[in-house]
C-alpha cells in the first residue's frame, strides 16, 4: 500500500499526550483546559437529551445554533452573517478547515501557509492534490512578512490560510495586518481560510482582527471558530464556519459528505449557552491572569518567555538548559523532567529549530503551579 | 469559483426531511427513529460529563470503547481486532466512509460501486481523484452480478465498496456473496470498503454476512459500523472502522485531521452501554415487527412493496397509483398525501427510475398506522 500521506505520522498533540501520560508527567503539550466547562451547560446536554434530541441535527447545523453564532458575529465584529447562507456548524474546527481546503483546492493550486503553522493544513492541502507554498514568519516576534507573501503569490494561489491568535505562537494581528492583507487581496483574487478558534483569547486589552471587520476580506473569506477553545469543551467537538453564500455552498457539498452533521445534543446546549455573553466576555482576562501566572511562576526559571499576546500557548527558548533540537528536548522534559510540552520545530515543514517549545497554560493554578516548580529547577 | 462537485447539489435526506417539515408531512424518508434512545444510555452521558470527560478524547477514540467493540466483534463475527491498531472511533460511520475512501485511492485510481448505493461514497472517491466505477445491482431483487463485479475489474482497481444489509434496497448477502468475493480476491489485490452500518438488522433469522466472517477478506477490509443506527441516537455521530493494522495507520492519519476525535462524553456512555448485548441482540426482532406491521398496513394500498431482508427500509413500486418519474413522485407525496419518502432513483449515478420510492419504517407504531393510512388512500 503506497501512502497518501507517506510524511506524516501520528500528530504531535497525541505523541505528546501519550508520552505525557505513560511517565505521568504534568501534561502542558496538548491544548486543553484541565478545568471544567460551565455546569450549566452539562444540563443544558442533559436536558436536550432528555427532550429527545438525539436524531441528526440538519446538515448545515441547529438552525438555532446558526441563529445565534450570527448575532454574536454581528454585536462582535459588525458583520452580518445569514444563519441559512453562510454559517455551518461543523464537528470541530478540524473538519471546518478540513472542509474549507477540500471545496475550494483542486489539483495544482497553490496554498499559501505562514509557518509555524498548526498541523492539519498541510495535509489537507495534499489530500487534495494542493500545492502548499510556505512563507516563513519573523521570528522570534512571529509577524507576517507582507512582502514575502505578495512575492509568493501566483496566478496559481488559489487560497491564502492565516491565524491570528497564532497557534503555536501566541502573536496576534493588528489592524496594520488587516490593511496589508486588503490591499494584497485588492491585486490578487485568492481566497482566504482564516482559523480564528482563539477569538476569545487576546490579552492586554486589544481587540481581536477578525476579518469579519473588514467587509472586503470577509467577502472572500471562510471564517472558522470552536466552541471547545470558548467553553472549555474541547473534547464536544462542535465548531463552525462563516463564509458568504457562494463558498458555503461549496463547503457544505463537502461537509455533508465529511460528517453529514455534528452531535444534536450538544448544539442544543451550546445555542441556549450563548445567551451568557459573559461567560466569552470574561475569556480574555480569565487567560490573561493565567498567562501572568506562569510566567510569574517561571521567572526563576533559565527559561526565556517569548511574548504571548493571545492563545492560551506560552513560546519559551530553553538554550540556557540545553542545546539539545527541540524534539528531543520536549522528550527529556516529559520524562525526566515531568513536563510534556510541544517542540516548535514540529510547526515547519522543514522543522526550523529556534530552540524553543511551547507550553499549554489553559490549567489550574495548582497544575501550572506544580510544573513551573519541576521547571524551576533545572 | 469552480465546484470540486459540479454534480452535487444538497443531498436528498436534507432536502426531503425539509420538504416535509414545510408541508408537515409524516416524515418516512431520511433514515431515522422517531422513537428515543434507551434512557439508560442519556443518562451515562450526563455522568460523563459531570464526571469532567469533556476534552479531547484520543485521536483513535477512547480505549475503552475500542476495547468493547473489539471484544463485540470477537463475539459476533469470531474476528480478532486489536483495539490499539486495528480499531478507530469516527464522527459518525459518514467520516468513517470518507476517511477509509481518503486514505487509500489516489488519483486515477478506479473504486467498484454496487449501484444503487448511498450518496457519500461517490463524491468522496471523486474528491480523492479517484474514478467510480459503476455496477449495477439486479433488479428487483438488488442481488450482486458477481460476473459483472469481475469483469469490471482491472489493474487500476483500487477499492471495491459493498454494504451489506443493504441502504436503500433492504436487500442482505447470503454465504454465497461472500464467497463469491472471496473467489475474486485471490485473483485481484483490490481492497475493500464495507459498509455494515445496518449490521443488528438482518431479519428471518438470518445471520449477517460481515466481511470481518471471512479471515481472507478482512485482512483487506475497512469494515464500518454505526453506533447512531444501533442505539436509536442518529443524531450523536459516533461511528467506527475496524481495519488491519496497515490500513488503520493510513486511516488515522487521513481521520487525525478530518476530526481528530469525536465527542468525548457520547465515547465514555457508550463505552459502558456495550456491556448490554441484550439491546443490540434485540434489534432484528424490533425492527423485523415494524417492517411486518407497514406491510401489513400497507397491505390494502396500491404500493407493491420489495422483499425487505434488513435495514430499517421498505422500497415500494408505486406505478399503479401514478406514472411520474420517482423524484416527482416522492415530492407529489410529500406535499398531497403528507408522507416524505426517496425516491430510489437518486442513488444510481445515471438517475435510473424504476418506478420505486423507499420508506423508512424506524418508526413508533402510530406514526406508521398514520402514515399508512394516508397511503391507502391513494
Ligand atoms: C486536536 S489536538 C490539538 C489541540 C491544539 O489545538 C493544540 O494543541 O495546538
Ligand atoms: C446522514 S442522513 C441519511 C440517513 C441515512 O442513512 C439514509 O436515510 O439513508
Amino acid at each position: 500500500l503506497q501512502s497518501k500521506l507517506p510524511t506524516v505520522g501520528t500528530t504531535i498533540f497525541s505523541t505528546m499526550s501519550q508520552l505525557a501520560q505513560q511517565h505521568g508527567a504534568i501534561n502542558l503539550s496538548q491544548g486543553f483546559p484541565d478545568f471544567d466547562c460551565p455546569p450549566e451547560l452539562v444540563e443544558l446536554v442533559a436536558e436536550a437529551m432528555r427532550a429527545g434530541h438525539n436524531q441528526y441535527a440538519p446538515s448545515p447545523g441547529l438552525l438555532l445554533l446558526r441563529q445565534k453564532i450570527s448575532q454574536k458575529t454581528q454585536q462582535l465584529y459588525g458583520h452580518a452573517c445569514d444563519p441559512d447562507l453562510e454559517v455551518t456548524v461543523t464537528s470541530g474546527a478540524t473538519e471546518a478547515l478540513f472542509a474549507a481546503i477540500a471545496a475550494v483546492v483542486q489539483p495544482g493550486d497553490e496554498v499559501l501557509v505562514l509557518e509555524p503553522c498548526y498541523d492539519s493544513y498541510v495535509p489537507a492541502i495534499e489530500l487534495s492534490g494542493g500545492v502548499p507554498v510556505f512563507v516563513p514568519l519573523r521570528f522570534p516576534d512571529f509577524s507576517v512578512d507582507w512582502e514575502k507573501v505578495a512575492e509568493s503569490l501566483t496566478p496559481k494561489t488559489r487560497l491564502l490560510i492565516i491565524n491570528s491568535p497564532h497557534n503555536p505562537s501566541g502573536a496576534v494581528w493588528k489592524a496594520a495586518d488587516l490593511e496589508a492583507l486588503t490591499r494584497l487581496s485588492e491585486q490578487h483574487p485568492f481566497l482566504i481560510l482564516s482559523d480564528e478558534v482563539y477569538e476569545h483569547m487576546v490579552f492586554d486589552g486589544q481587540p481581536h482582527a477578525s476579518v469579519l471587520t473588514v467587509p472586503a476580506l470577509a467577502q472572500r473569506a471562510f471564517v472558522v471558530s470552536s466552541f471547545g477553545k470558548t467553553y472549555h469543551t474541547t473534547g464536544w467537538k462542535v465548531g463552525y464556519c462563516i463564509a458568504p453564500a457562494a463558498l458555503t455552498v461549496e463547503f457544505r457539498k463537502v461537509h455533508q459528505y465529511l460528517t453529514f452533521s455534528t452531535a444534536t445534543p450538544l448544539q442544543h446546549a451550546l445555542a441556549h449557552y450563548l445567551d451568557h455573553p459573559e461567560h466569552y466576555l470574561s475569556l480574555p482576562q480569565f487567560y490573561q491572569q493565567k498567562r501572568d501566572l506562569f510566567a510569574s511562576l517561571l521567572q526563576p526559571s533559565k527559561f526565556e518567555l517569548l511574548p504571548c499576546a493571545g492563545t492560551y500557548f506560552q513560546l519559551a527558548r530553553y538554550r540556557q538548559i540545553s542545546k539539545a533540537p527541540d524534539v528531543e528536548f520536549a522528550q527529556w522534559l516529559t520524562k525526566e523532567a515531568g513536563v510534556a510540552v510541544i517542540p516548535v520545530s514540529v510547526f515547519y515543514h522543514n522543522a526550523v529549530d529556534n530552540g524553543v517549545i511551547r507550553f499549554c497554560f489553559a490549567k489550574m493554578e495548582e497544575t501550572l503551579r506544580a510544573a513551573a516548580n519541576r521547571l524551576s529547577r533545572l
